[in-house]
């Protein structure tokens, strides 16, 4: 299913919506949190007339399900660049996630660069890696890499067999898996599309359900394969950072996100 | 005058405060961004009963200025390990700054570090640092320098006299000024503390306004300096990116940060 599909929105009075986390969508039986964001984006670009998201905020309360949700916004604020609205995604009466955004005019397109001073990752091209793809009955990887092309490095596949790379790095192309355009939605969901950096970096943990999710966009309307990088470089005090960059096929970062995700206490 | 003062919130009713915006926090006659949400963290602070900031983002509406302020807050969720607050702080009826935050046991505090990948800046100690103090009469430093203590090498301060060092870089070390105990909310502050990134790249922009501002506190209980530093790796689509580390006096990381700053429109 299209996230396009997937994250459709139908109003159900003023900044309420109602929509369906999609069945394929999840890990281990919990809604993917980038999918989850992508809709909470969603909804504000509905609450705010088209506009698109610039940078998209959410804490995560309870494990999201496959199943109806209902969608509650807020605009706070609508100025002429930039419009704030906050949102609850919820489930069976309880909010799930909750969101704080700013949007803007979905003309506003600016492809200067004053400085971009990071190592973009040497990939080979999509077609040299390896698409990656749930396998039946397995956990990982998940479903939802169904929904989206997602191709790595040989080496990077190792970590789904138990021989990780040693570094806390995830890195790869994604892309709509059906011919689906882009959408900056879309660019929300990869900012947490790839297995968590601690499979690679090979500390043991399933589990680092996410606490909190920042999602900055800087160009909403890219078009091809995404280049992906993510990035842990603190484990500590209980927590873990996932620090992500998303360039386009001509080099230009379209997104940056960082999340925060719980360590399970031993 | 102290943060713990200068955030100083009397009760106003269910989720109501109201407080004041301090004269001497401000550049160029606007509140310093970092306060404003280091008082955010406070109201979320004490509508969770003590709970320490976590995550705290804020999206920054309209511009602060000295003077009263009223804060509404709004507990989303209160879980057994974390509660998830979010608040607006208005001035004139009008809100200017919009935050969402998640609050954990104040007890929690887990010294363990399974992963630090990162170069701590090699500073000169803080006696041997230039103690950086507004000038009566210059925008810059702006006023607020003198609530705290910042002491930087001597080519940071180039920067002030119109040479700058030519990275967008700023470090140094930082504390309360007047012997009071750091708090999870200076933590907070000290994420926007230092001039913009761009004084010392070279870049000859002088008004940078934050759009949002993301602080991850990962030890709310620290004493003595603040190892800080800030880096920009992005200018580019209208937007700067700054992400800041702080690290204590035994170098464990206590604060994380990023902010998405406007580029002004040629």
């Amino acid at each position: 299913m299209s996230l396009e599909s997937a994250t459709r929105l139908t109003p159900a009075g003023e900044g309420q919506w109602v929509g369906e986390l999609g069945e394929d969508w999840d890990i281990l039986g919990n809604t993917n949190g980038g999918y989850m964001l992508a809709m909470a984006s969603r909804a504000g670009t509905e609450a705010t007339g088209g506009r698109v998201p610039v940078s998209v905020t959410g804490h995560y309360l309870r494990p999201g399900r496959a199943g109806p949700i209902e969608v509650t916004t807020e605009v706070v604020r609508e100025g002429r660049r930039f419009a704030t609205v906050r949102s609850h995604l919820s489930q069976n009466g309880s909010v799930i996630l909750t969101t704080l955004g700013s949007f803007a005019d979905n003309a506003e397109d600016d492809p200067e660069i004053l400085l971009s001073d990071a190592e973009i990752p040497d990939l080979p091209p999509p077609e040299e890696c390896i698409h990656v793809l749930p396998v039946g009955g397995l956990p990982f990887p998940p479903p939802f890499l169904a929904q989206l092309e997602m191709r790595v490095e040989e080496a990077m596949t190792g970590m789904l067999r138990g021989q990780p790379v040693g570094e806390f790095v995830t890195r790869g192309w994604l892309r709509p898996s059906d011919g689906e355009q882009l959408s900056p939605h879309f660019l929300v969901l990869a900012c947490d599309a790839f297995p968590p950096t601690t499979f690679n970096g090979g500390l043991p943990i399933a589990w680092t359900p996410t606490l909190e999710l920042t999602a900055h966009i800087r160009r909403p309307h890219t078009q091809g394969w995404l280049r992906c990088l993510n990035r842990t470089r603190f484990i500590s005090s209980g927590f873990i950072e996932v620090d992500g960059l998303i360039w386009d096929q001509e080099d230009r970062l379209v997104a940056q996100a960082r999340q925060l995700a719980l360590l399970p206490k031993a």
